[in-house]
This record gives C-alpha cells, structure tokens and sequence, in this order.
C-alpha cells in the first residue's frame, strides 16, 4: 500500500472521511465527512475565517447562493472556456479525457494532434478515436417549472449551473458591499463554499473530487498597488499555513505560472504546491486578476463597477488578489503531514500528529477500569470539567489502556489523562503525551 | 409597506440578505448572504451545534456530499412522490402550483377537482387548463461525460439530482458510523448544510426558497422507547429556540400533524409554528418516521441496518426521532422577533433588538470626533481590545455621534463605546445602550 492507502484507509477506518454514497457503493467524485472529519474541518475552516475575516478590519465576509443567474458564467467566461477536452473509444464508447490518457499534450489538444500520439483505448485497447470535443466542467440543472417532455428550446431558457468557483458569488456581490458598507481601498471580501465541477475522471482521494469546498478571498486594490498587495497576500497565505495549519515549511512550494498557463483573466499566479504523499500538488492559487472579472460583469449588468475614491473622488475599476484553497486540499495536506508511522516498545505504531489547534478531541479521558464505579464517577467529573473548558473531549473505557492509547494516537488525540485509585486519594492523574508517549502524574487542578 | 417589507428592506440595507444574482437582476428563489448576515447566520448554526453536538457526547456530526447515489431518492421515497402538482395554461403557458391558486384543494388534488373550481388564470385571466402533472421538485443534473446530442437512455443512466433535505446524507452514514464509533442506543447523528428544492413559485423572502439550508438530527433509539425520546428532543428544541435563540415563547406554538397531513414515513410530527410578520409558518418539525429509512435502505442497498444491543446482543432496527429546522426559517425569526420600531427624543427608530450571543458586533468603538489624533488613536487601543476579548467589533467615526447610534441601532450592536476628551484623562468612556439608549460613564479596565 502506498502512503495514500494508508491515509484513506485510516480516514475510513476511524471515521474521518466515507466515500460518497457509501452504501450504495459510492457515487464517484464525491466524499462525506465523518464525526471527525467534520470537526477537522470546521476546526481548519473555522481557523481561516477567523484569521482572515474576523481578525481583520478590511475583510468582509458573504455566503451566495450556489445556483446564480447563468449570465454569471458568461461574464465570467466558464460558458465558452471552462472545458476538458473529451474523447470517446468508436469500438467500446468508453469516453476520456484526452490530455490525461496521451503523454505530451496538454487541455487545448486538437483532434489532430490526439491521433498523431496514437494512444490506445485503456479500456479495449484498440486505437479508433473520434474527435476531440469540448466538454463544460459545469453541472447543469434546469430552475423552474420545466417538464421532461418541453422541447429543448423551451428548456433552455431554464437551464442554470451549479458555480464551479465560489470567486463569483464574490464578485457579483462587490457592488452591495460597497453601497452598504463605503469601505476604503483596499479591501476584501472573503466566501467559504461549496463548488463542482464535472470532472471527467476524478482521482486522488479528496485532491480532484467533483464537489469541493472553497475558500477564496477577492482583495479589491487600486490598480497601481497591485504588486505590493500581491506580496502582502502571498505572506499572509505562508503565515497561515506555517504558523495556523502548521505545515511543514519544507512541504510547500511556490511555483511561477508562466504566462502560458496562466487562466485567461491572470497577469501573475503563483501556485503553492504541497508535497503530498503521491506526489506534488497545487494546495492554493494567488492569482492577480486585474479588473477582468468586474469589467466583465459591468459589460454583461451594463452597471458601472468603478469605485471612487473618498478624498480624491477619482473613479476607476478596482484590480483584483486573489488568493483561493481548496478545503479538501488542505484537509489532505494537514492529515497527510501529522501521519506517521514509528514504533513503541517494539510495536508499530500509527500516530496522527495534529497540532494542538485542529486536533478533533483535545483529550481522552478513562478510568483504569471501567468496572470500579468511584473510578468511573471520578472520570466523569474530569471529563465534564475538560468538555466544558475546551470543547471536544472524548471518553474512552473500552478494552485495556494499551489500545485506548493507540486509538487516540491514530486520532491526533494530543494527551490521554487516566483516573486511578490513586487519583482517588490525592486527585493526581497520569497524563499521556501521544508525540512522546511520556507519561506525567499531575494535578486535577493543573490540566 | 408591511413589516415583512421593512424587514426586506432594512436587510438589502445594512448588508444582512440580498437578493440572488442581484446585478443581473436576480435569480428566482435565491438569497445571498452579507457581510452581517454572514456573522448572524453563523451565529446562529454555531450555536446549534455546540449545543446539539459539541456539548453532548450521544451526537454525532457529518458532513455529507450534495450530490448522492440516486439511489438514494428511491429509497427516500422522494423519486415517486416529492412533487407538486403543476397546471399550464393553454392560452398563455402559463404554469403554477395548483394548491395555490385555487381555493380548497391541496396538493393530491386531480384534474377534475381542479377544473371543478373554475380557477381562472392568473395572468391571462382565462380558465382553459390542461391537464394536473405531478412536478418532482428535485433539481436535475448529469453527472460524467454526457454531452448534449446524447440520446435520451445513455443521458438517464447518468442522471443526479441535487438533495432536497440533509437527512438522507445521514442515513446512509448510519452504517459507518455505528461500524467506526460503536455507540450506544439511543444516540444521534448531526448534519448541516444545503439542500435544493424547485419550488414552482418561491416567495416569502427567504421563508419558501430554492436553495436552503437544514440543521437536522436524526436520533436512533430502541423502538419501544420512542415517546420518551420524542419528550426528550421536543423539551430540547424549546429550550435551544427559547433560551439559545431567545426567541419570545409566546411567538412558537405547537401544531400536531393529523394523520391524513404527515409525511408518508412520519407516525407522529409535531410542527413548530413560528408567528412571522406575514402570519404564522412552519419553523421547525419534530418527527418520529419509525424505521421507515433504514429499512428502505436496507432494502435498497441489501445491506443490514440492525444494531446489536452490546449487552443483550439483541439485534433490531433503530427508529428514529428527527428535529429538523431551516436555517433561513430561524434567521428570518431571529431578526423579526428583534425588528422594533420606537420613538427616541421625538424621532422615529428602528432597532434590532438582537439577543448578544448572535449580535454580529458585540461593540462599536468610536472618537467623538475623527479629527482629533489623539481621540482617534486612543480609540483605537480601545477597538483593538475589545476585538482580542470578543470577536467581532465595529469602527465607526463617521457622521455625528447620533447618526452613529442610529446606524447601530439597526444592525443590532448591543454597546457603543465613545471614547472623548475626559477618555484622555481619566480613562472612562461612555458606554450607550441599543435597548434603553441610556448612557454610562464607565472605566475601561470595566469594559
């Protein structure tokens, strides 16, 4: 099993991450959170909007609507761009996405240029393509009162999509903002969301899922600053995952988009990639995306997007930082660095070393036996003290203290603290560190 | 202009609730959420799930994905049966809800019924309908590669619909989270998040929209103790809309769902009411639906739902006791019960009378006046203070001081905190009260 196996398995195993529709065996591209997955992830997401929105002054936050007015999409230019290249086996049907299944082409491939690198069907192994076509990443859906039997036109004037980038429920909403609130340039506007796209294959755990959530911050500057908050963002975005997710620096790479590769609305990316345990990824995205998206929005609303200035009355179309993760991305990144596997009086051992701040449960506590009621009594009080001062605590008296401690530790749990009968005569209990698995005898009153 | 129109209004205003895709002149049945709307409506969901999941140790939380197996729906039941009942118009095309635009029907209504009451249209005025059709309200969507000349088979073995209620994301986990966590009856699993509906005709604000979302538990208890447990959840969820949410008690009244009015899975439901400025509506529900999903699953997926009681090694199917309330439903709630107009030295006001544990700024700091550096900066010790103890914090130094108060008042913020020139001497300020408007002399070490 390669590492990932490993991770996934442990995700399932404990109940971090489920596939999707588990039970009526998965529904691909899709993924649930468990118990603990979700306090995981809370923990992460709650950490960032925290640190970027109400730490802050210049940052507001919105939460919009999942399904947006199609003219959205075209503004934005997901309508006409925001395809694969797809291409389908004339022997077996079986349909791929050409840039992944053929070396040395890349998501603009033509026809041509996919039958000259004479790849073979993965699935019937003959080589009969037709041409490659372009499929739109959106899910589309009909809103309103469409029956199946309307004819297309009909139904085309209902046909909406779910947002494939939370970014422009942001920006959609940059004109309310700023009529309700007057703020100063620069400021932001933070969203945290769900978006889909309709991968063609999707792979990787939760690295290329089909419904994922975002965080994506629009930083509106004056278009001649643009540079300078550029490198504020790009040092705020390394605080964060050094300092608040505690990533291991060494994990985490810039990578300088080159023009390129650049989507079609940025001048600067900088891709932060993560080392992850099948190899290097993009984590998140800052992107300098000029005046692109509100030019294109005033064009499409014909309303003026211009901000004006409060002591100098100038009027001029903001410029655009973007800085955008993936949730599950990050997710992955901080299960994927706290996982290790060492050994413990000669036993191997898996152990989640979650920092402190997004660990699930920030202590286990057990009575020594669970058939001794003043044990289990005085247990509880321990835990009902612990839950009330730091949240999420978890009790644990099943089987001997030996496998409790390897449970927590497969859980990130940071310290296991077990009531005795020792605690019984002078309140101290032993507190077990999962990094170390050191044990220290303390005070009640000191924990 | 009614009160819920005030209420509208004074929402689009300061930033709690626009209107969806509002630059493009919205989108039907779709709300987005401001900058306060942000803060209040986390409020709100962080408060349910402390008190439902983090500071119980018998819930479970997930976090499921959107789009599931659609396998899912038919055992839900809702492939077949979650439709209203749509009626075109002939002479305009016109299409509409039957129930709700004629008198006395509901929505298991047939033609003939409906013919019967000679309901004109209501936009061409004529009366020549065709034919009652059962609208399924799911939204539609295609998941793969399904490209649009695709015949009509190959397009519906890829079909998938958006969840129109969070609760089947958790029954189908109920097998992963009895295998991983072991818990004992009677225990919960939590779920926030989205769920779709294609209503017809969305109105009421955000009362009746397309896009939600649903705070649901669904309980697992022994079957022969489902009334107690039913007592149980419903005493909770008083005390979590009274004494959490503060809403006024005498506004919530009970109503039992008469047989012949349940959903088909439901032995028992008990509807909150809540009295909303435009009448009374449904707030939450508390339903006991019996073993009606897990046995529908186990039928679906062939797998067993029984759980094996750890002491009597009994194995049965739990039932189930589930609280299910709408986000949007308590926000709107939440500001009505707070929205009140009074009379201050003579002028008219209009304050939100917001409980403090959901007021989006718990403070607003200002300088008496802005163009005193000292008045400002001394101010600002104070802001930065009160942000490091209670979150989110409000600078204001615009306008007069009374024009500051009224702005405060109608976003809800309980204390404003105006820091003067006997600040500069003796460290006090005044402190101004939203409910009473009375002021203070306070010293800042006090605050």
């Amino acid at each position: 099993m390669s590492k990932l196996d490993d991770i996934v398995s442990l995700c399932k195993r404990r109940g971090f991450v489920f596939q999707g529709s588990d039970i009526y065996g998965g529904m691909a591209g899709t993924w649930d959170f468990g118990p603990l997955g979700v306090i995981l992830k809370k923990n992460i997401t709650d950490a960032w909007w925290k640190y970027f929105v109400e730490d802050r002054n210049d940052i507001y936050g919105v939460d919009a609507a999942i399904i947006m007015n199609p003219r959205t999409w075209i503004a934005s230019g997901h309508t006409a761009t925001f395809a694969d290249p797809l291409v389908e086996c004339k022997e077996c049907k079986s349909r791929f996405r050409a840039d992944k299944i053929a070396e040395g082409i890349n998501e603009s491939v033509t026809t041509e240029e996919f039958l000259a690198t004479h790849t073979k069907c993965p699935v019937c192994g003959k080589e009969n393509w037709g041409p490659i076509r372009k499929f739109n990443m959106m899910f589309e859906t009909h809103v309103g009162a469409v029956l199946p039997d309307d004819d297309e036109s009909e139904k085309g004037k209902n046909v909406a999509y779910l947002r494939p980038e939370t970014a422009q429920g942001i920006f959609t909403n940059y004109k309310n903002v700023v009529d309700t609130f007057y703020p100063n340039l620069p400021f932001g506007i933070a969203q945290q969301g769900k978006a889909f796209r309709n991968e063609i294959s999707p792979r990787d755990f939760i690295l290329r899922d089909r419904e994922c959530s975002q965080m994506e911050i629009e930083y509106f500057v004056k278009p001649d600053t643009w540079e300078e908050n550029f490198e504020n963002m790009r040092s705020l975005n390394h605080d964060f995952l050094e300092n608040v997710m505690h990533l291991p620096k060494d994990k985490i790479k810039e990578y300088e988009v080159p023009a390129e590769d650049r989507a079609h609305y940025s001048k600067r990316t900088i891709d932060f990639m993560f080392d992850y345990p099948n190899g290097e990824e993009e984590l998140m995205g800052l992107a300098y995306r000029t005046d692109f998206d509100l030019a294109n929005i005033a064009k499409e609303s014909g309303k003026s997007m211009e901000y004006r200035d409060k002591i100098t009355k100038e009027a001029f179309v903001p410029h655009v930082i973007e800085p955008s993760i993936g949730v599950e991305r990050l997710f992955l990144a901080v299960i994927s660095s706290a996982y290790t596997e060492d050994e413990v009086n000669g036993e191997k051992r898996i152990v989640l070393k979650l920092p402190e701040n997004l660990a699930p449960y920030k202590f286990c506590v057990s009575p020594l036996l669970k058939n001794k009621p003043e044990l289990v009594e005085k247990a509880h009080d321990v835990y009902q003290k612990l839950k009330t001062k730091y949240g999420y605590v978890t009790w644990d008296d099943s089987g001997n203290i030996g496998k409790r401690y390897r449970k927590q530790d497969e859980i990130g749990t940071p310290k296991c603290v077990v009531i005795d009968f020792e605690t019984l005569e002078d309140d101290t209990v032993t507190v077990r560190d999962r990094d170390t698995t050191e044990q220290v005898r303390i005070n009640i009153s000191e924990l």
